[in-house]
């Protein structure tokens, strides 16, 4: 098994754990609370691993990766460091800023010989695939995806508190926390966009609440619809002239329908129609990155692993890309961002 | 009965007579064809009225009302020449083009102490009132609708050819045709918005196929999906914090529910749930104009239908101007309109 650090101990650290039963071991935690350290080893059953107070101290352990879940406005710096101790990283969603951190972070990870991975879960799944399969043997018109949860956090919002989700400085709001799937989704299964434009609603910490992301391609578009202050269960379509392929949402597709006028026929579907549970979603994610990390510290990646790694870090470039531009031509950006960048 | 003059032989002067029944008598029909105008009579069983070759012969006519259904680009020229003649108009939504055709017929109304409407079917409909009333009772987050129908004119512009609904030249395409409902819907229960942005998918034509349009609001936004060249069966949905209220389109609207986390309840329900035909939702219009126009010509309205009359005269005017906004700040202009009119 490979032997895994972590730093954060929220709640999507925990899933990561339990997605990785069997394939990764986790050998520390780091976290500025021992407490937090321990109740997150003990809810996952790994009470053998040690609890670390900081990123540094965590490099210092023998690991083959180190999974990376801390606030997204530390994701470069912690990913630096571990990449500077040679040590492979995931970096949990979204990665990094903007175009500037991504490129610091890809460029010493090629300096020092490790590789990097962006936690997208969605891009690792069986439906994912399938809808990309069903794109490539179509013309497409248009599409319409929505990611719209109502966060638990916004309460705490409106009463005048700043949540990390909902801070520029650290580097939250509706794009980057949700709408990055849905970029994923469309960079994964139309390629890069030619023009981009965001139609934000600010929340009064000056994060987007939720928005409309137009993609523009030749030819097509995609209209995205993304909020965490508000819910909807609107699914995702896909228009291909007369027929409609529709889907739910952009990650766990579990089902791919085509619609036609009256005619509804099945594209795809997935064994099980039951609810999973986040951790068992994640575990395409965990096994895909674990394969690819063997192969490089046993003496290399075959031709096809390169490839599907050099489209993964294609795809994460790209989705930062253009999830920065969305964001700084709406007006928004992150402390310390620099409103006069020239970023593309 | 009120006696109905009808321009424009197509399928929606035939569901206009059908829905007319036992309200409208017609009297003639306008067209350059004698036997469309005779089809359309034997259809509707109106076999009584008379044919006439123009709008200048059909205003000679012993008239209460004329019905416009001629190509939008004549809309506004048939209903001047309605209005001097002191016939009362109903004009097929789009009525005009833009702001100052709108004005150029409501001012010759009011000059001529004429009645002027845009039959906008879905603004009479009790499901329209229905969410109208549930919006006032609730603080909107955002909101999405969806009208997307495949038109079978379509194909024909694949092909190369220039149908009137895909034309510059006849003012056509997806946002003035269908969109215009969903303007009506937005601005019937949430006002004049603030700021209109509209992204456009444009057909070889030159006017929109399909496109995003947001209206922002103080506080909220509504996110539109129009399309011509592509279907799409998703629901609208009125975001209200926790809660959503969702309903079918944004025209024969039967139901509306409210959804907060797992909990669905029933806001409003019609009668009946089977499919209409169109002349049947297209009553509700037909009623509430024939009792204004009835009033009017036995001596006045009464003090509630004189708002009633302003309130559809002013949701014309601001849907109007939305559209035109819209679609000028777009870069679609239709033949003849200046690009550097001063509109608003």
């Amino acid at each position: 098994m490979l032997r895994l650090g972590v730093i954060g101990t929220g709640m999507i650290s925990e899933q990561f754990i339990r997605a990785s039963h069997g394939v990764f071991k986790v050998i520390a935690v780091a976290s500025r609370r021992e407490e937090s350290a321990r109740q997150l080893l003990n809810n996952t059953g790994m009470t053998d691993a040690r609890w670390v107070a900081s990123m540094e101290e965590l490099v210092t352990e023998p690991l083959d990766l180190i999974y990376i879940a801390s606030p997204n406005s530390l994701h470069a710096q912690h990913a630096l460091t571990a990449i500077k101790a040679g040590i492979n990283v995931i970096v949990e969603k979204p990665a990094f800023w903007n175009p500037a951190q991504w490129e610091d972070v890809f460029s010493a990870a090629d300096e020092h010989g490790v590789l990097v991975f962006e936690a997208a879960r969605n891009v690792y799944e069986p439906g994912f695939a399938a809808v990309a399969q069903a794109v490539q043997e179509r013309e497409v018109t248009s599409a319409s995806f929505t990611f719209a949860q109502y966060s638990s956090r916004w309460d705490a919002v409106l009463t005048g508190d700043v949540p990390n989700i909902f801070s520029l400085d650290f580097g939250g709001g509706a794009l980057v926390d949700l709408g990055v799937y849905t970029v994923y989704a469309a960079v994964a299964w139309f390629g890069e966009p030619t023009g981009v434009t965001y139609m934000p609603s600010l929340a009064p910490t000056g994060v987007d609440a939720h928005g409309t992301l137009v993609l523009s391609y030749p030819g097509f578009d995609v209209s995205i619809r993304i909020a965490k202050d508000f819910a909807s269960s609107l699914p995702s379509e896909i228009y291909c002239g007369r027929e409609r392929l529709i889907f739910d949402g952009v990650q766990d597709i579990r089902a791919v329908h085509s619609v036609q006028g009256e005619e509804t026929s099945r594209v795809f579907e997935v064994g099980t129609t039951d609810p999973q549970p986040l951790h068992q979603l994640m575990r395409y994610e965990v096994e895909a990155i674990s394969s690819l990390i063997s192969s490089h510290l046993a003496g290399g990646l075959s031709n096809g692993q390169r490839a599907s790694y050099l489209r993964l870090t294609e795809l994460s470039r790209v989705v930062n890309k253009v999830c920065t531009k969305a964001r700084h031509d709406a007006g928004i950006f992150f402390t310390g961002e620099s409103e006069t960048a020239e970023i593309l």
